[in-house]
């Protein structure tokens, strides 16, 4: 049988411990590996792989790079029919300080916005996202390309009800901060050094209103100008640079 | 004779007093003029089109709004051939908290990234951006769809010689702040209430040595994570905002 001929939108697993985590779990059907090396760790993955029945082949670490739209993938890149969302229960099982911030997206609708957010989320320390099942972006070929890399390291959960989440969390001591234009806190007042979900909504539309009712903060970043808003993914990455402004000058 | 069909790279000048200038100026030419009003401003410039000979129409705001990819342009569109930049010297004559900080763009390739810098910047105060002829990104359709009404805004220098521009500026009383992931100055520490040019570089290298050479801060975006860089127009509007916060705080 000839395998299918590499397509644009193929979703891509890269890096060890996210390659060795979907090789183990049946979950995730896994349609080809692709390794750059042959070290211990590389040939666990072969290994793991060949007991699957999984497809495996040795190209460049440029090749990948060339077929995961990025560099950050260690050798390692597992083609999947579907990206391997993580549960919301496994985000908070991590210590304290490994688990927030966290990005929840509201309906976010484009995947350029997604896979930026995602680069800048993970560039600016979050722990993770989550993002609801419908009515919103999921994880494509795109999303990864544009995170350049933040797919091999940041998890992502996806959720049926949005709201039900953001009480998990809150049970759980995080606090649920929505960006939002007409917010009564500028983020440069708020404390943003507790823990905390920030919750970025739809492009157009923003949060839905009973999103926006479960937040316990509605942070503003204050224009400077004529314009009303920003882009939705840029908002993000400026509230979670706040974030970690208010943290470094705490530690 | 027809007219030309609209097209999706058409440069549009949106907004009243960019719609003023443009036909005060012999140097631009209109290709056609699109108003959705017909109070005493709009009938000026209704007399001013129709003394250069420029063909103009009546058309709904929406009609407008989708012709030009954004909301910002109270009912004045102009068909442009080429965007109008101003000249710098243009941006210096304006009052000492009207003329910064303004934002720097050294070689920039992509316009989406100019575009959504464009944005970021009109909305977190910036004052006007300046840009490179030769191996950038200039203004094209796409940067103003994506600058979301920026560019009623915010004016645009294109200069010859970028590093001569920032000697001009730096003798104005400006200072230069590069943006440079081995920057040696915390965005977060670094006094940013000094008159400011922030120069952000190209995607992919960053600013060239000679401009990087003549920053009087190199200005770093600490990292969090595992990845080594923001995209270069987050980078700048994460900058931006941190400049905004710090005059804020100092108001």
């Amino acid at each position: 049988m000839k395998t299918r001929p590499v397509q644009a939108q193929d979703i891509w697993i890269t890096g060890f411990n996210p390659g060795r985590e979907a090789l183990l779990t049946d979950r995730i059907p896994v349609l080809e590996m692709i390794l750059s090396r042959s070290d211990p760790r590389c040939r666990e993955l072969l290994a793991l792989g060949t007991s699957r029945g999984i497809s495996v082949r040795q190209e460049s670490r440029e090749a990948i790079s060339a077929l995961v739209g990025h560099s950050h993938h260690q050798g390692v890149a597992l083609r999947v029919r579907e990206y391997p969302y993580v549960s919301v229960e496994s985000l908070l099982e991590r210590p304290p300080d490994e688990r927030e911030p966290l990005v929840i997206l509201d309906c976010l609708q484009d995947p350029q916005n997604f896979g930026a957010l995602m680069r800048s989320a993970c560039f600016l320390g979050a722990k993770g996202v989550i993002v609801p099942r419908d009515r919103s972006v999921g994880i494509t070929g795109t999303v990864i390309k544009v995170a350049s890399g933040a797919i091999s390291y940041l998890p992502v959960a996806m959720v049926g009800n949005l709201a039900r989440t953001l009480d998990q969390l809150k049970e759980r001591g995080i606090w649920i901060a929505g960006l939002d234009v007409e917010g009564n806190s500028s983020i440069y007042e708020a404390d943003l050094t507790v823990p905390l979900g920030l919750v970025v909504g739809n492009e157009q539309k923003g949060m839905r209103p009973l999103i926006r009712k479960a937040c316990d903060l509605l942070l503003r970043i204050p224009a400077g100008g004529p314009l009303q808003s920003l882009n939705a993914a840029t908002a993000g990455a400026v509230a979670l640079a706040e974030i970690q402004r208010q943290r470094i000058r705490n530690e």
